[in-house]
């Protein structure tokens, strides 16, 4: 049994520990299109397979919709965030990424969402995609930022030179135990959505939500990581369970941002929504003692 | 100006070529899910930044949505297909993306599409997921096929060992030359949204639509393909263009498929409906003059 | 208690009873647009607050959606159906609701689904509409049918002069008693899918589902149904209770069809559908005796 | 011609004229359900077939979507808006169209979104749906407000005893002139996704839009109004046109709202939007000379 348990919210117990982050390279894209409809489909086409940096090449998700009069270029938009473990990691990953999604995609332009003065933070992306113009592009200076104009068969691309880049937050957490699946998947989905609203940050899992939990290391040698035993509900007889009596299934919400700020305040939302929903048992956090990842999440200080 | 054509179709002018389309390894997975709604998320996931193999680990698309009267499990479900150079690429792509976007996903379960006698051509999904169970997972035999039941948080995730793989195609293809943009994106649309009912197939681009046409090689020594500007409208007058005069825009559709006649079909689907649009000026096909790909789908042969 | 359940099917229990459906007057309206997604629009808002001929105008719903190669004029559409008590009542409700939610809409066009020789079972549809043109609209021969073109701010409105009815079955329906909400909302949503897949009918309540079952009368005289409290678990010790032990939540699902195989095709592959779900105890079905509807559907002859 | 013509924005010609709206009776509703997905059923099903006051029983659509922490009971939500030229009329369409829609749609509770301290502008919602019950409904006190709680087959129905009535504006509009029907609903449609988000508005009409702009009056004594031949550019030949030259296609976007303000901002949003995009040549709007309306929204005033 978990021995944290100190806290109250709403009836729920919260667990008094600490969600575990750690320091990324992070950078945020907008892209456009002709209709709404092509900007999802976009969207969700370049931050697809962009889970966990541990076998994808990135973490990505969709910050929000931009409406017409948002978007740099008065079209239909969305502010997609990427990050990744270094920054070389990320310009590979997000070049490489949009090459594929958004250069492909009928009536799609691209533009950084993040600028910083010091220019070496820079990620280079239509500064590489340009090239597939086989010298037929042409760059367009907009205010102080550089723009490529690349022939495609349904018109021109338009990408920006360079993406800014900041050191963010990856791997804030909510670990939510449910009496079962219903319930508990209700009830993430409730946070989830009210996470969404949440802006400066992303939930890079399928629909925000994690529900294979890891602990570091495995019986098997070969695998750095495996199911977190201790929060599987279906074998709490057989391991040494942390789970409160009555669970029957366990969520986790991983949640990446620009920084520590919004981040806790996705948490928090998340946690004031939890604890709203029926057939909550407890809320807890994963961390690694703290000595791994530098930002540290109490949950304690999401209460008021 | 593009010489072969010679016939015509609705009063839409059909150039008298083909499609080059190559011999690839595919697979079909099902997803099944709680609900509609997470199935569409993991399939979206799953499929996600899959348009290409010359720069994706794979080539993916959701085949079909599958009602619960359907589906293996009597849950919602979807069909997926995943294509690569060879099997063991394949492999290696599916067992990741299950990895990470299924495996990770609320309440998914995950199984073989296609089966074979022949078991060498099998392709480990759960028999290497199982490994994340760290020892927990158990085995599981359902008629004479072999399920893994995984402890994740949620409960078990139930992922079928093997997956039967074959000799697909991929590259079928139309490329539609249209009066403008939005002319040609709305044939467009209609025609996939006409080939997507043909099953055994798959259109891996974002929407089913690619804009970046691309030809072998360019001026830049290390690029391997860049703009096919033959078919550019805005640098028509920079280049050697195959576009009919008045076209303003140009869009392809990619097709790959479980063999030879269902992507024919599909292509037939599609012709047929684009040559009902406005504003369609000529339908084409992309070949490598016909020494690379196998598989030769000539636009003749569609038009009864 | 229920005292008929005498039939068994995948281990839920099926009561030995029918359900009591009525004859009444339907048509079929082809709607098409520029886009799936004004379709959707169009379908959506035509089809709305159309639940019930007890207190709406008609009951109504979409049957399936038409790729442009399916569709009458090469665009995208959707197949609708209406229901009323009467030819007149169906002819003013359907002119009614074209004209407020189609003829207003971006793009769409309207066409008969279903024709009939014998002209006297028509309903006048562009015939009425047409006089919105104010004199200047006019009439285009369609093989042996009559279009109308009412010119609008975004071109023309074509609208078919005259759509078919035909005698219909409404009220067909299955009754889903559950242990708990979540189990019974679920299990009637996989129903709903499965039963969608079948031509020929329609779900006229939202999302297919009612929860508010109904009996005929109540204790104030001015109310001519009230909630069947007889299937309302919170309050069945105040009751007189038809539901089994451990019923948490009931849903009906109520199917209007072209005539009685489709209806009874859809019964079937709703009841096989939910006896493979979980936390299902009972499905029955409703009816008034058998005296007042013309159609009986009895559960014993959708088992195998 | 159009004569008044003076103004300009962004290069498109603004008329110096103005959008002439009326008193009219509001309220607002807020609908709740278990998922995001039974609020977008419910509430979709609540608005439809509710563009117009002329032929329908109220003017309805959704205002916005409320996350579970914006929520009254801590899940998913919506906030509709429902107009009508009276009180007893709102009444009596809101009462039937909750009965119809939401009571009998899974899992919805209804509450109301606006309160007044007059009492006496209150709408009896729950305090007419309650006899449903057939005696077994009971109130609950909430504060200082009333619900019902109604047994149905799921459970309760949760319905505020009263919602509180505004007088609102319906009819703000903006009439947007376009080279062609693609152009004009691209912007028409950016426009909209722009003034959904302006609180306290909502835009009845199929997706926002409008198409059939009708004059009052007719030919056809009957008729009370009919199609604006002014603004259909396919008989600008044979009527004394208002469209500028090269207009081929004509939209119009009508907005309700609570006040003047939020229906002037949206108006300011959506004009600002329209006016950012390809192939616009005229915005104007649409008056009865003011004699009709009390609220007259100049576009100049729109201009900064």
């Amino acid at each position: 049994m978990n021995t944290h348990t100190e806290l109250e919210l709403n009836g729920v117990s919260i667990c008094d520990t600490f969600a575990e982050a750690f320091t990324t390279v992070g950078t945020r894209v907008i892209v456009t299109a002709m209709t709404e409809s092509w900007v999802r489909t976009a969207a969700a086409e370049v931050s697809g397979y962009a889970t966990s940096v541990i076998a994808c090449d990135a973490e990505a998700g969709i910050e929000r919709f931009l409406s017409p009069d948002e978007s740099p270029d008065g079209r239909p938009g969305a502010s997609l965030m990427f990050f990744a473990f270094s920054r070389s990691a990320l310009e590979k990953a997000v070049a490489n990424r949009v090459g594929q999604c958004i250069l492909t995609c009928p009536s799609t332009a691209c533009y950084s969402g993040y600028s910083d003065s010091n220019k070496e933070k820079n990620i280079a992306l239509g500064n590489q995609l340009r090239f597939f113009g086989d010298g037929f592009q042409v760059s367009k200076k907009w205010d102080n930022r550089r723009l490529w104009r690349i022939p495609v068969m349904d018109g021109e691309f338009i990408c920006e030179d360079q993406v800014g880049s900041f050191k963010g937050v990856a791997g804030g957490n909510l670990i939510i135990c449910a009496t079962d699946q219903k319930n508990g998947l209700l009830a993430t989905e409730a946070a989830v959505s009210a996470m969404q609203k949440v802006e400066h940050t992303i939930l890079p899992f399928p629909g925000g939500i994690v529900r294979s939990g890891s602990k570091v290391g495995s019986r098997y040698p070969k695998l750095k990581a495996s199911t977190n035993d201790a929060y599987c509900p279906t074998i709490r007889a057989q391991t040494n369970s942390d789970l409160p009596l009555g669970t029957g299934c366990v969520y986790e919400i991983v949640i990446d941002g620009v920084s520590f700020d919004p981040v806790q305040q996705a948490m928090k939302a998340g946690l004031y929504t939890i604890c709203q929903q029926p057939g909550i048992l407890q809320v807890t956090a994963g961390n690694y003692g703290g000595k791994l990842g530098k930002h540290h999440f109490h949950l304690r200080d999401l209460i008021d």
